[in-house]
């Protein structure tokens, strides 16, 4: 009777003893779909930390998080990298008209810049519907005004749109401005302010530099076409925070070629007012979709989720290839995922990897979920691994569906609600795929050396 | 030469001289959809005056708008009506989480809301996910706590929804609550709080009341279901304003009948965060109808446009009523607008109104507009004319498309740009239609006095 109960309670215990078998490329990608990692992940980060600026005490609640949230998820060698940063801290901000028609605006300062004296500054505006007809005005244009850029975004054309919001405040203050405001960078028309780092030009003084949201832009573009001159008072307080970041990584160590490593992941920092689906969604997918790969631990190759700890002020990235330059002939492919969770649409991958077995299958495995594997070289692989791919890392990127990305980012209205679970895990899928077959191919993605010119 | 030329010259002054001819109802409805008063009046509200709470300088400004813009348009017999308010000033506010996760919230506090002390209150929080399972508790169950109510409203039932806003921090005061957030009024997800009037029942310990934007209400309920208390901290503040608001109107006098008049309008006051939708669209198109129903002058019968002066605190109807006692048995149809501009589906008449000949050709009129007309009596035809229409002012009403109406409605995501021009002058030109067809026609829209009964 000792012996049977013992036996007994020893089945309880481990539970029902289902040997766990390998899974397919395919059943991984099918699992995928109604996997809850991503999601959960994504609301924990969210739920129990929120946004987590650089520099803030929520940036070190991140990193702990992080730290946890990858540990219980089964991942080792975990690191907790520190990097010097110089942050930048919000604080109390408001603008308004003062006159001929006193009313409220909805802004956010634009990161990096300067504070107003505290009383604020009031000054009368002049507004430019293009950002080209405020460059052309000459030098001394602008003395003692306060200039708005009122150039709606078109579509997803952040890019292009990236002056207005980086070097308008230098640009409107080598030409005698006292204060500077932008349309926010967003083809939407709801009243959030969308901020971002804006980039002082060296030797230029720098002035106060908010972004507008689209209907106080709008506001302010038609009470000046009425002629009288418009006054606006801003009032912008900011300050350094902490002067350090960190990155953190976990890695489901490779089986047979464990130095080789598959460096993917999101940034773990936000802006100050969001960061569920930037780059909440990043992190999510990226761990969710690793763990996927690994296939209960069968990887040949070491699969490496890195959640950089700077992106929006762009330093993360330099800073992880400066910590590991030593090693970067062992990362044999990246990717960071940093455009929203609305799904994938295509995948690009490195120089010649087609031309190899790893990725014979690719295409058909992507094909029930509608991701096309495009013949060109990946690009845009992301800000935080784009100075390892500088360096010779092979790199894939995903292109997603970006049709509403830019309505919530960097705005308050980049919240949990805003992701759909489904699309999010089509994407997990994707990844997942794509990780399972590079972790366990031996291919080389780096292109085959040049060979030495003729002489 | 001098006779012929000073006749050249009288020629040139007073431009073609083209006989204005009558425009049919047709004619009305066909120039009202690409008539630019509207959105001229609209525009210049929300440029010239923008948000308008009354008891505030900007509901001066407004009272002082609405004058000079009657006058502008043609208007006589224009009024400024006072009557005394206890009306409600935001201050500053805010609210957070304090732990165990450290988290903005996006609030806005509740109309008639008391404030908090200066340093606002800090309490554990306890969630409900419907208004009626806070009130299964029974006295005592919130002692000391912030209640907080995440029952998203479904789709437009706006009405079902109010005791959530109106009475909850009563009835959670009455529990013992020293605080209360709902869930704002809106079936968005957008980051808005959507404020409004809330009505402390009397005898009840009033308590600091707010709306939360439906993210922070989910971010609360997420936080809360993990178990640990959940701390907030709440700061509100408010103060009485001005004790007087003004109802503005104007009259076009009828020609054959001007003491019969016709009473339409909408409401001139606004929440201290919007007012482009509600209500700047009803004084638009109410005013831009009746100058096209006229008809230069034509009609028969008095239109009179009047802009309530206190809607959002209930306070204009009553007073609208008592100021006019007198004139009551003038007021031969009435009607406000205030639920949008995404354009008119159908309308109701008063009781019997179709079985006279005023309205015969009201049906094939609107038809092209693709408005019905609705056999039902009219109901709900605004909240300023309620009281004038219980004491038998015989009313119509249009039934809007309102699928967005309660996106916008009294957050900061109401203004200018939300509105579609085609869409309000569609309304424009069904309510000239109508207006045109009333004001040209001696029926009496009062239903026959009841036979005595029988003894």
């Amino acid at each position: 009777m000792k012996t049977a109960f013992a036996l007994v309670l020893a089945l309880v215990l481990i539970g029902p003893a289902v040997a766990q078998t390998a899974s397919t490329p395919a059943a991984i990608r099918d699992a995928a779909l109604t996997d809850s990692t991503a999601w959960d992940v994504l609301e924990s980060l969210t739920t129990e930390v929120g946004p987590r600026l650089a520099g803030t005490p929520a940036a070190e609640r991140a990193r702990d998080w992080a730290v946890a949230k990858l540990r219980e998820l089964g991942f080792s060698n975990i690191r907790v990298e520190p990097f010097p940063i110089q942050s930048w801290v919000r604080g109390a901000e408001s603008a308004e008209v003062t006159g001929p028609y006193p009313q409220k605006l909805t802004i956010l300062g634009l990161g990096r810049s300067v504070p107003t004296p505290p009383g604020g500054i009031e000054a009368p505006i002049v507004v430019f519907s293009t950002y080209a007809e405020m460059l052309a005005q000459p030098e001394g244009a602008f003395t003692g005004k306060i200039v708005i850029v009122n150039q709606p975004m078109r579509a997803t054309e952040y890019g292009a749109f990236g002056p207005n919001r980086r070097t308008g405040a230098s640009e409107a203050s080598r030409r005698g401005a006292v204060g500077y405001m932008t349309r926010s960078l967003t083809p939407a028309t709801t009243d959030f302010a969308h901020t971002g780092a804006s980039n002082p030009i060296a030797g230029v003084t720098p002035i106060p530099a908010a972004a507008l949201s689209p209907p106080s832009a709008d506001l302010l573009a038609r009470m000046a076409a009425r002629g009288p001159p418009v006054r606006v008072r801003m009032k912008l307080d900011s300050a350094p925070g902490g002067s350090t970041a960190w990155t953190v990584s976990g890695d489901l160590p490779g089986t047979t070629r464990p130095d080789e490593i598959i460096v993917i992941g999101g940034h773990l920092d936000s802006w100050d007012v969001g960061g569920a689906v930037d780059d909440g969604a990043g992190i999510a997918v990226t761990t969710a979709a690793a763990r996927l790969a690994s296939n209960g631990g069968r990887n040949q190759r070491t699969l490496r989720v890195v959640m950089w700890g700077a992106e929006e002020m762009a330093f993360a990235g330099s800073a992880y290839l400066a910590a590991h330059q030593g090693e970067l002939s062992k990362f044999v492919l990246t990717s960071e995922s940093d455009t929203g969770a609305d799904g994938a649409l295509a995948v690009r991958l490195p120089v010649g990897a087609l031309n190899g077995p790893a990725f014979a299958n690719l295409a058909g495995l992507l094909e029930p979920l509608k991701v096309v594997v495009e013949p060109a070289a990946a690009t845009g692989a992301g800000d935080d691994v784009s100075a390892i791919i500088g360096q010779g890392v092979p790199a894939f990127s995903f292109r997603l569906d970006g049709s509403r990305y830019f309505d919530l980012h960097h705005s308050a209205d980049d919240t949990l609600d805003k992701v759909d679970k489904a699309k999010m895990n089509q994407m997990v899928a994707a990844w997942a795929v794509l990780l399972n077959l590079a972790a366990n191919s031996n291919q080389n993605f780096r292109p085959p050396p040049a060979l030495a010119p003729a002489r």
